[in-house]
């Protein structure tokens, strides 16, 4: 059995470069990079790689990890400027026995001594979703947008290893340096390949709290159903920081388990993932909260058609 | 009640100025974070703030954190220079609802505009061990010195409000912009009020994989005592990362509860913890693993003037 499951409706096209690897028998490593590349490469998703939307100094600073289930070995990088594919430069960290996370400026320097792809990263259009955000509230403090599409993608291989990996622009008009959850260990992904690998989205503050890929994972490993457990952890998360906070962030987790059993949830209506295994096709769905259950349901074509169009249709200076 | 316990010896000076602020009734909050900067402001100190031992480019680049229990609230920075305190750069960035953790040149940034105190960090004695170490690594790969003295804090309030709060300048030699488990919550620290906090020291790399502090806390929240809960979660990694990779990096954790039981876990021999609460004396404990369990045994005063003689000698150029 192998399988693949990832965050968003714009990881479908990604995935479907990574099923030919995995019916193959390649690895979950493989897929993930390959199928992250594939995202972080598309210049019309706003929140990773190539037209991810820049910080307030309107710089472009991305965020990535992978970790490997079997060893446990983990690579990271963090506010990282002008490289085009940080999910590869995460892996290529996780091949170390230390040094695996580096952040800002020594990022950077990493990465041009070990070759990787140097890239300009902000694009006209993010230019112009930037001036545009100036022009709205020039008479009120720029707090970040809470939109938040990181991809976020697990993965088991036909030889039971399970894989993490995560790449995000993180938060619009972030502060520079800002880091949220995609790039920390227990936050953004966890995958042990004795159980099975989660992977998250949202407010990256507030997923921190929580711990929440680690969770999963964990949860997992008491016999609970991948879906199962990104539940309990969804809405046991958002149940708490109303409790303590008042308001809960965004939350959205996907998990995968060693028989290539998937589970999805959100605590907002808007989310969706693509996922496929041995037995199911590359598949869209959107999801919703039905009291403490989520309801999955296979998008149309012309809902995955409206989605990229959306994404692609001309963008006005205002 | 209150409590404070902390990792390693040097903490004790740090607790001595927080005992008064806990006995008169104060929060934990500023009980951490004053210990704290006594650390960082200790010359003599060679992984934590001033004196910190710096990374390959001969620069000290610190990471600190900060996690309020009650809201849940966190802060953090990573690979920030030339600033005297970043614990309290770190509770600082735990006030805002978004952009809580700031990395490198962006974290220097806020720090400059919120006035905190700008400090060369790299001290005549530090420049005196990297050269040391560049002789005697001279004909081989420099790799990063294992020994990690990383201050990670743990207090309750009489108001049993719990906090958490680590910092240190990470490992010697290590990669510019390397950023390991003490600015990561749930691996460096995590607190929730309603159960407990724990801290962690040791080779962060190790330690992220196992998100530690997180597991700590939730093992206490299922009943087990702080003491029970450091034990199994340094013993199970210990043995996991043994089984999937042939070694373990070292793994210390500190932890209490929020009835002011503490406890302390290492996988190796030469931990040292320091605890106060309000019905025990600032105290410095050795400890050894026994079996499954660790035995602690408070200092001698010649210890404890040992340890301050070793640090504070003469330090020769090779």
């Amino acid at each position: 059995m192998w399988g693949i499951i990832a965050t968003w409706r714009m990881a479908k096209e990604g995935i479907d470069k990574s099923v030919p690897i995995l019916e193959k028998g390649g690895t979950a490593a493989d897929a993930v990079e390959e199928a992250i590349k594939y995202v972080e490469d598309f210049p019309f998703y706003k929140s990773v790689g190539y037209g991810g939307l820049p910080n307030e100094e309107m710089e472009v600073e991305l965020d990535a990890a992978f970790m490997d289930g079997a060893s446990l070995s983990i690579g990271a990088v963090a506010a990282i400027k002008d490289f085009a594919n940080p999910i590869s430069i995460a892996r290529s960290l996780s091949k170390y026995t230390v040094n695996n996370m580096l952040v800002g400026a020594g990022a950077e320097k990493y990465a041009r001594k070990q070759g990787f792809e140097r890239k300009n990263m902000l694009t006209d259009r993010a230019k112009i979703h930037y001036r545009n955000r100036v022009k709205e509230t020039q008479e009120m403090d720029i707090s970040p947008y809470s939109g938040h599409d990181t991809v976020g993608m697990v993965s088991v291989d036909s030889s039971g290893h399970l894989v993490a990996g995560t790449s995000t622009s993180g938060l619009f008009m972030k502060k520079a340096g800002r880091v949220g959850d995609s790039p920390i260990i227990g936050s953004g992904l966890y995958a042990d390949s004795s159980i099975g690998a989660a992977s998250a989205t949202g407010l990256g503050e507030d997923l921190m709290k929580g711990v929440v890929s680690y969770e999963v994972v964990r949860l997992m490993g008491t016999g609970m159903s991948p879906q199962e457990a990104c539940e309990k952890v969804t809405f046991d998360l958002d149940k708490k920081l109303i409790e303590r906070r008042g308001i809960a962030g965004d939350i959205s987790i996907v998990a995968i388990n060693t028989d290539g059993d998937w589970g999805a949830a959100a605590n907002i209506d808007t989310f969706s993932f693509s996922v496929a295994t041995a037995t199911q096709k590359n598949t869209v769905y959107t999801t919703k909260r039905v009291g403490n259950k989520m309801v999955h349901e296979e998008a149309s074509q012309e809902w995955l058609e409206d989605y990229l169009t959306e994404r692609m249709k001309p963008l006005e200076e205002k």
